[in-house]
């Protein structure tokens, strides 16, 4: 069946588009009252292992808000947990791992995961998810990177300084590749199950990669995000590649095998884009706070964004983190709007 | 007076040195077992208020860990307490405002300060942390930028998304300017008082500039760093600007009359200083997390930075953010010594 909706896929591939497509990241999420409404009903690993709560979830925005992407409702977290080490959200404090990974026995013990098997709900919830969205528009799914996902299993909860992630790295370095090589595994097995269930493009957050050294980088995070992106079977999906924080590299992050790259509001679109020499197509980047501001402010913000990137396809507005949870989706559906007629109008021009 | 160490000093104007000077942010603090024995007979707003105190703690690393600079014991938020905020220090939680900055009231309300009065007692710390020093090591006194100041007199505490103060810029830009204007003068005021008390160098710490995208940073904080460092009474002492996480406008900042850039170790400091020119000094910067790893593993990445920065002078060895409170003091002694013996060695060649 064909997508009544491309525009995010074309923009991925930088083909021409009649319009700058958009969507939210967190988008189905708790500034939502419809979002708030199931979350009174059921706890959030419950909605997440529940497909038809993670459906109904997923395409509220697409009804409510107009997005031109559907994201499945998930946690990065469901791969460690799967593997065994029991996620906790504690409900203001995160995620939390009762028994953190400190030892090699602590790696040697984590299960290698069939995501056909433990992670079923997740593929059942993609299934459904394209059913009820009947090719509206297309449905995202994601992976924490292997280097992300490390930092949450090795720091086990919130914090400050990633001191034992850290120690890891620099005691045992050994130790830590090997755990990355396993996860890096992990999630390319999960992202191709998902794409066989349906997903139509994926996107890997590298929420940690920022707290890394230059170098370190490229040796605990790209060089498993690149493994992850060469081990998924695809024919054409595209792969966006999220790294906050990461305003090095990004050259060598353009290489990865990504199609997209998705930039946090600290960065500069047009500066990435001519460095990035349009190897990929570009993600972001308003500041989420932006939409505490007046419409006029947020509308005066947009067109900062929009100019920053220039002329031509190859971009995807989105914000450059999540949106927050006490945010009116007043403003979120204006913000839409505005981008979807900004760009159209500048599109016929 | 002259100094008998004045090889900080020499670095921060780009003069030849002999070897590279070093020390740590935060150097005088929990991770010495000597201040933890000062801390636990006297809370830390008592430390930082009590000149004998702030002297002793200020003086420990220089005699313990043999840096080639002092920093005189405080804390950036001297500031808004003396403006009348009543600093808390929560234990485990770090500073709280009970009274956070939100309206125009609030911002009138705020006390003109005198620092010959309501902050003589850093005045009276720095005169008799000099006499105590004996002219061994310069002596930096220190101060927040006004936005970094800013964000925690209106967040109130801790913040993870800094919603407050990013809510303040947005829907009331001529109120922040109001309050950082009034920053902008308090902190100039003080670190002029601290100077001409005696200390040797400046250092503003803008540690939430890196939270703003671009254009904000320079409308909202490098534009008051850039007022501070113009209304600063000083001869030749040199100003350091450590902003925190902005790896960006880094030639602005290098032109807004800073001797020396502070750099975090998510930076390159060989291409920063291509960058910037030669313009300033580049102080930094080894990730604090190094310092869990062996002796070995921090000389390898010692030589990094130094390999990083390259031949010539004008490089201060830090690391890249604050030395944390779990690390083992010896090790710190070895970095200091090995920082000292390698920059020697080669400028010797």
């Amino acid at each position: 069946m064909k997508l009544k909706n491309d525009l995010f896929l074309r923009a991925c591939k930088r083909k021409p588009v009649d319009r700058t497509p958009v969507w939210i990241m967190r988008q189905a999420g708790r500034y939502l009252p419809e979002y708030r409404a199931v979350r009174e009903k059921a706890d959030f690993m419950t909605m997440v292992k529940t497909p038809e709560l993670a459906a109904e979830i997923t395409i509220q925005p697409v009804d409510i808000i107009g997005v031109d992407a559907a994201i499945l409702f998930s946690d990065i977290l469901v791969i460690p947990d799967a593997m065994g080490m029991n996620l906790e959200m504690h409900e203001g404090k995160g995620p939390v791992f009762p028994n953190p990974i400190r030892t090699k026995n602590d790696v040697d013990k984590l299960k290698v995961i069939d995501p056909y098997k433990e992670l079923k709900y997740v593929l059942d919830a993609v299934e459904l998810t394209k059913k009820e969205l009947d090719n509206k528009v297309p449905l995202i799914g994601f992976a924490g990177s292997p280097w992300t996902l490390m930092t949450y299993m090795v720091e086990g909860k919130g914090s400050k300084n990633f001191s034992f992630v850290k120690q890891l790295i620099y005691n045992e370095p050994e130790l830590a590749h090997q755990l990355l090589d396993k996860l890096a595994d992990a999630v390319a097995d999960y992202l191709s199950a998902k794409i066989e269930a349906g997903v139509n493009a994926v996107q890997i957050f590298d929420t940690w990669g920022g707290i890394l050294a230059q170098n370190e980088f490229e040796e605990f995070s790209l060089q498993y995000i690149t493994k992850v992106i060469d081990n998924i079977k695809r024919k054409n999906e595209p792969v966006i590649v999220f790294a906050k924080g990461v305003h090095y590299k990004l050259n060598r992050l353009a290489k990865s095998g990504a199609d997209v790259l998705g930039l946090d509001w600290t960065m500069d679109l047009g500066k990435v884009r001519k460095k990035t020499g349009d190897k990929v197509a570009l993600q972001g980047n308003l500041d989420p706070c932006v939409l505490y501001a007046d419409e006029d402010k947020i509308k005066e913000e947009i067109i900062k964004v929009l100019d920053s990137y220039g002329e031509g396809s190859g971009h995807i507005f989105n914000l450059g983190h999540g949106i927050l949870p006490d945010i009116d989706p007043e403003k979120v559906k204006a913000l839409v709007k505005y981008v979807k007629e900004a760009t159209a109008e500048r599109n016929s021009k």
